[in-house]
């Protein structure tokens, strides 16, 4: 999508390096960031300077490249990108995006290194096309006038390019329709009212950010008409693990009638996990509750104390909210329900 | 309850000077304001030095009694304070103890000055004595190991002393249970992050401070065993206007079977008021949401914007939680149902 009218992607290859549009700087600078090994790569997936499922998976694989490019010795290819692997892996416990992209690249390594190259870069295009074919097929549930929650950041920033939940918005917004978009804050870390705002500001989309305690405020006084999250994770029954918070909208979804969509590309579900409560939740760091970054009046991004300094936090990443809250699974070969029989079907 | 081994009050009089603890330097800096006349009584309301149901019940009362000592001829005391009132009621719209507190001083200068002078004196104690004896009735429901939650502030700060939704957890606690607190952050002005959480750090109590998503979650992992919040206003069916968010957790406990209990004195009980969404709700301002005021390293509360620069926000201060997903209200004449007949009940 385009930043100041140029067209970006999140994130790309350039020679060797990984360059990146740095999510931590965002929405007050925007910045390219440079990873010129895996190492560096690793670094900023942990810090998140990518996130979001596709980037993340996107990143996972220019890892592994920088390892190919890195390899002198085509005996020892799979070997050291088994490895580099298990590297990339550690750095988000959550993200099976990773995973599928690093498993990729190393089983192609086992044909051709050329073959790992060309799945490398496979994987950040495919990302961009299904998520252009999730804008698609979300966009018929949305209708000329409707409010639109979101929770998260799962735009193009998450997704390389189009994003998940967003591009269905993208494709309404673009096709004509009237759209207002409730951006949930989303605490500790505030992707929807950094990023999810940057976006739609950039693109010129209607919307207000608000606490994350008022979606279920506006569900009540009907300005609400339909809620669209991205997923971290899917489970083989429909279970869908994304950011703390989308549990609760789910729920509230329920009590008040309002279709509640998860987006999401095929790759983010995980046949090989049967139910929601089998997923590992990432507990991050309590400072990220206790302490708050932003820009001070002279424009310079400092970290300030937001809560009692006597007290602990407890910082859970994600969610899982179970298959019955959701309405339906919007993929980039359509809108399916979260059943295992669905699910199955999408893989034959 | 004390502060450093010293007894406070949230506030009090010292002559015709109104003090309240500043609850808008907590928990970083523990400092006494004061206002020597109506106006500043009613600026310290609007901008929730002093906060919460109950203090801002004594405040209302303790502004009237500074209108009464301001006042020179008998004769014009009633006009005086019915101008008064307005002023005073007009700063916090939705705080429906601030109506019933200036109600009854200005009712009491019909019979006569000094009788109104010891009815505003009154209510402050009352408001005392009642959530003493919320913390009794409460307890019973709190059993030993229980996981609590509770979303923004109904501790001593906001009812003058003990509290409403803390002060079960302070007699518990006191009584020898062990209890855990799980502590929303409650955003946009995280009252629970800053107020209860230093309140609970001050009673020895432990607890963590979690992220306002996290509610839900936390409930699914069978860590909470019961909910209790306090509320800024009851309508005559139950249903009840409490910071924002409260709703999203009555919600998410209905999903999950654990009890919701709305913890207040009978003077939040607004009988003219048949139901909830008669309620108005409060729009607070966007800055609110958009910028953070935090301690520095260096010690100094400063503010940063930690938002989308380009966006607007929506800053909603209360919600309406209907009286079916409530289990009971905590009252000082006991635990009774939240339906318009055993509230009825309450006031014969």
């Amino acid at each position: 999508m385009n930043v100041n009218g140029k067209h970006y992607r999140a994130l790309w290859m350039e020679g060797s390096t990984v360059c990146m549009i740095d999510q931590n700087l965002l929405p007050f600078e925007f910045s390219i960031y440079r990873c010129n090994d895996i190492d560096e790569t690793c670094r900023a997936i942990k810090t998140m300077i990518t996130r979001g499922a596709g980037s993340i998976g996107a990143a996972g694989a220019y890892g592994m490249l920088q390892a190919i490019y890195n390899n002198k010795s085509d005996e020892n290819l799979y070997n050291e990108l088994f490895v580099s692997k298990q590297k990339i892996d550690s750095t988000r416990p959550t993200a099976v995006n990773l995973f599928y992209a690093t498993d990729r690249v190393l089983e192609a390594s086992k044909i051709s290194k050329e073959f790992a190259v060309s799945e490398a870069f496979a994987i950040a295009d495919e990302c961009v096309e299904q998520s252009r074919k999730i804008g698609i097929f979300g966009a018929e549930l949305i209708k000329d006038g409707y409010g639109i929650e979101t929770h998260c950041n799962a735009g193009w920033l998450a997704l390389v390019d189009y994003g998940s939940a967003l591009s269905p918005l993208y494709t309404a917004h673009d096709s004509g329709k009237n759209i207002f978009v409730y951006v949930d804050e989303t605490r500790p870390r505030s992707q929807g009212a950094r990023l999810t705002a940057w976006e739609l500001e950039q693109h010129g989309i209607l919307h207000a950010i608000i606490p994350d305690n008022a979606g279920a405020h506006y569900m009540s006084k009907g300005k609400i008409n339909i809620i669209i999250t991205g997923a971290d994770r899917i489970a083989a029954n429909g279970d869908t693990a994304n950011k703390i918070g989308t549990l609760e909208k789910a729920i509230s979804a329920k009590y008040y009638g309002i279709p509640f969509y998860i987006a999401a590309p095929t790759s983010t579900i995980d046949l090989k996990t049967n139910y929601g409560s089998l997923i590992s939740i990432e507990e991050r760091g309590e400072e990220e509750v206790l302490y708050y970054s932003g820009k001070q009046k002279n424009g310079k991004i400092i970290e300030i104390q937001v809560a009692n300094p006597g007290s602990k936090a407890l910082n859970p990443a994600f969610d899982v909210t179970p298959a019955e809250l959701i309405t339906g699974i919007i993929t980039e070969k359509g809108i399916i329900n979260p059943d295992k029989e669905s699910i199955k079907n999408l893989f034959l």
